[in-house]
């Protein structure tokens, strides 16, 4: 059982789907593998997950939606450097380690960057309330992530604000059915719910791309990679293949993000409702800020938590170590992990807790 | 028969190897794709194709080696920003498409770029003389792109310089042994030699990262990559795995680098010289510069030119047609494509020029 933070468990009708065409894609003879980026086949993957995103999140037209590399951390340069200029204004929200990230990087440019809410105080235990988030009047975007993996906190909904919103959604993108009428840009690379690391999903409201600046070199330019339909240069044409079969298997299989969302909600419902009725685990994450995706608790002592973490590694659990920058423990329920999965571990979790 | 210029066919037992351990990598019981980047299986894989790509190099502990995201395209950018600064000369070596595309990068940043040499006179059908090169005295480095893939020429040696040389081997890294005394930087990405697009080979020797700016973004900087092992933010490890197999197979399958380019010129000289013997098909590129890897070819007509295309693919052979900028036809003979399958060709080559 893998409830690793990311890259993490697969649906394993999707790696059966791989692992079947292997040596033969689509009737080529060829593994997808070795097939040249220029190849129909390819440009149809690429197009046809396009087609399925806009589907699976009901975006009309006013988006485009790109497939880029280089992860968030490519993201939290091209993000200021594609929507602001030298001197603008950009406001941030601090939620923990990942928006902090992202915050470092855009105070690199000369932009003049503001963190304009921040969970420090709490020590990023909840998230700011968006309702009382005060922009600064000429700032050019708001940018926020929307779930913090190594804290375990998410923002569950998105209000209107006066300027452009853009959501790192690294750790909940396709998680669940989600509101975008009030968001610009959204991101998220693919190794949390919808597959591969090496490729990373950027939706982009068409009327953003009218004042980038002229300058930005052709590479970083989101219009550059719009323009060519995600093969401006070779793709990373593999991690977009599982993605593909991930989407499918969202929409074909499981019946969409509602669905999904669902199943989602069952699973961290079951293990939020077991660590608040069990004496010896304690989430410290308020509760309407929780995550739906990334649970993180504490035991009594670090020895415990040790012990935790290795008997439930004997156990054939993995993953359930808490950020190596922060400790504790934090079990991860994306797309890939199943509720029969989540079930397992609560009973495991109650025998530790039997016997301790 | 798979001849495309990349991604490419994949050495066959490598293909299978993945497929036996798809579900299962190193009794782990989980895909590896599954595997978190920081799990020490991972970071295994990193370490240790970094140790055989030295090994196979013979390169010694001068040179650091890293995987990244973004295509030899993101190089384009780093190699100019890592290397130089603000109103620094840099010079470039002109010999079509790619290298074009690294000069009009590069000529963006504000830097004073000199095309030194250049091969457009002859229509890039032969590579400038390198020991006829003349720097600018106070130039920070020398870049040149050795084997072009849309033109079908390759620089087989490295004079000394007096700065230090940056070479795009995208399309040659890893195809024989190379004597790299006379280079200070080499990248590549994997999807020609060595497996899947989406990673991408940095090798720097270490004493030009004493002169890196300071004001570098971090994820631009070469070394946040080299301190943190190529693991500073999840790394594209399905594409790294797989070329650590393909590694693994040049290492252990067919016995280092030297074995490995004796197979490469043997199907070069195979596929030229049949060309050089048949009328209906002709080589416009001068023998002294002549590719390894691409073999550009025409017919004495479009229309010819297409019929071959076509028949080509109806008898499975695929990745025929030139570059879609040029036309005309192209063959690429990386590491995955076997002797057989170019015995194979030239056999169809020769069918078809009996019957036309």
């Amino acid at each position: 059982m893998n409830f690793y933070p990311g890259p993490g468990a697969l649906p394993l009708p999707v790696l059966k789907r791989i692992h079947t065409e292997l040596f033969n894609f689509d009737g080529t003879g060829m593994s997808v593998m070795e097939i040249s980026h220029r190849n129909p086949k390819i440009q149809f993957i690429i197009d046809d997950s396009v087609e399925r995103i806009k589907r699976l999140m009901t975006l009309n037209d006013e988006f485009d939606v790109i497939f880029l590399q280089g992860g968030g951390s490519l993201q939290f340069l091209m993000v200021p450097m594609n929507f602001s200029e030298d001197g603008d204004y950009i406001d941030y929200i601090d939620t923990g380690y990942w928006a902090e990230k992202a915050i470092r990087a855009a105070k690199g440019l000369d932009r003049d960057l503001e963190i304009i809410a921040s969970s420090a105080d709490s020590y990023h235990t909840k998230v700011p309330n968006l309702a009382k988030v005060q922009l600064r009047e000429k700032t050019r975007y708001l940018h926020l992530c929307s779930n913090n993996t190594v804290v375990g906190t998410q923002f569950h909904d998105f209000p209107k604000f006066s300027v452009p919103v853009v959501v790192d959604m690294s750790s909940d993108f396709m998680s669940k059915s989600m509101d975008t009428t009030n968001l610009s840009c959204i991101y998220a690379h693919a190794q949390k719910n919808i597959g591969l690391s090496g490729v990373t999903v950027v939706l982009i409201r068409k009327e953003m791309l009218t004042q980038v600046s002229e300058n930005l070199p052709e590479f970083l330019d989101y219009r550059t990679h719009i323009a060519r339909r995600s093969n401006y240069h070779t793709p990373p044409c593999f991690s977009i293949y599982v993605m593909w079969h991930i989407l499918r298997w969202i929409e074909e299989d499981m019946g969409g993000l509602n669905q999904l969302g669902e199943i989602n909600q069952k699973k961290a419902d079951l293990l939020y409702n077991f660590i608040d009725s069990c004496a010896l685990f304690d989430c410290p994450v308020e509760k309407q800020s929780r995550s739906q995706m990334n649970v993180v608790f504490t035991l009594p002592s670090k020895d415990l938590e040790q012990q935790f973490i290795q008997a439930a590694a004997e156990s054939g659990i993995v993953g359930v170590a808490g950020h190596r920058t922060k400790g504790g423990c934090r079990v991860s329920l994306y797309n890939g992990v199943t509720i029969e999965a989540v079930s397992s571990l609560t009973m495991f979790m109650e025998d530790f807790a039997q016997n301790n």
